[in-house]
């Protein structure tokens, strides 16, 4: 299978088909990058970590009846995907300020948000993955607005259950970013749920527990990844190979 | 009154305090800048085209039941306005795809954006006025969500009325921005509307009849400026003395 090209390569992860072409395998490579690709490296172990935490949630999610495109793993960073038509969005939920609303906004890094924030960007690296608003995702036709209203309610759906569920081990989520695939009419959780995808600080310390270790330089990422792996799953063992 | 210091001066306009502290004098100046201001020239009979313009519209947008800031013209190039509370939020209107919409998303220049587009930023000089969306602007509590539906109605209502007075007069309303201000609790347009706030296409040909002309150099500013006043007033010196 890994022998093969990908049908899709992105910064960190592949996509490669397999002999069931409603399902697709999805690999978790250990490259992370940073600053629109600006920052580049490879860290051993990495990918198993984001593979082993991305299950854990895809299958809380269904568990709470939000549907995924995660079949099951394959090995330690491979997963089984169901085939989506992916929607060009990047929707990202904000239950505090850091990161780009900071730099863009006269926000306040740790100012709790209530209601959560949501922002959508459209997924266009040659433009850089501007913001959108309501009335732009209808008129570039991405959506229609009952499908962009059903998105917006998985999005706060599964942020109430992975803050939730994240709380218990003593970790925020600050923010995180969804991808959302069409699966016929039904709309599905697709891409990754990771340390690459969200913004998790200590409860206690308020120490970044996800890729803003390696875009600052605030210390070792990989023993981070390994740390909030332990943290996150009940047994990390059970998660890798089943 | 012009010999005082205006308590603000912006790009293209200055307001000055009055004898009533309920009324601002507000002068158009004959300066004009592009790109953030990287641009700028001065340009003789610039500032009276653009209040004259302003006035016009103020008055009809009255005339429909929508409430402005315009009180009087003073000269040909300044406005006794009402004091205003004014709203941080730049809204923009687009009916036709051009200007920032086509560089940042995938729209062809000229396509028509049927229900039109509302984008609304973020004043702010310092941050290069980022683009809002809904829950931001909730969030930064510029605006409660019943003013800010508020705001999108009348903006909506607005740019009915200013291209239907427009298109009979031969002129597409490709785009244009509108300030809001509070006046206690009602939301009133201030600002302008005018040359420098609104892209204007001839019907026919498609040429620009706005700032795109000192923008991109296409042509004699004042000359297109001083033409189009022409093809909007019904009358031009009954909007400059009255």
């Amino acid at each position: 299978m890994e022998n093969e090209s990908p049908i899709y390569s992105g910064k960190a992860k592949s996509l490669y088909r397999t002999a069931n072409p409603g399902e697709m395998l999805m690999k978790f490579r250990d490259d992370i990058t940073a600053f629109d690709g600006g920052k580049k490296d490879t860290l051993s172990g990495k990918g198993s970590r984001n593979a082993a935490v991305s299950s854990y949630f895809f299958r809380l999610l269904e568990k709470n009846g939000i549907r995924t495109h995660f079949l099951r793993m394959e090995s330690e960073n491979t997963m089984i995907v169901r085939a989506l038509r992916m929607i060009p969005l990047e929707v990202i939920v904000r239950n505090i300020a850091a990161g780009s609303l900071v730099r863009n906004y006269p926000f306040k890094e740790g100012t709790v948000l209530k209601p959560p924030v949501i922002v959508i960007d459209f997924k266009d690296d040659t433009k850089h993955d501007p913001m959108l608003n309501d009335d732009i995702i209808l008129a570039l036709g991405v959506l229609d607005r009952a499908s962009l209203t059903r998105l917006k309610q998985f999005a706060r759906r599964i942020n109430t259950v992975l803050s939730r569920d994240l709380k218990k081990k003593g970790i925020k989520l600050v923010d995180f970013k969804l991808e959302f695939g069409f699966a016929g009419e039904d709309i599905l959780v697709g891409d990754e749920i990771s340390m690459d995808s969200m913004r998790l600080w200590d409860e206690k310390t308020n120490e970044s527990l996800d890729k803003d270790v390696y875009r600052f330089d605030k210390g070792d990422v990989l023993s981070t990844y390994r740390s909030v792996t332990g943290r996150i799953l009940p047994c990390e063992n059970d998660h890798r190979n089943t």
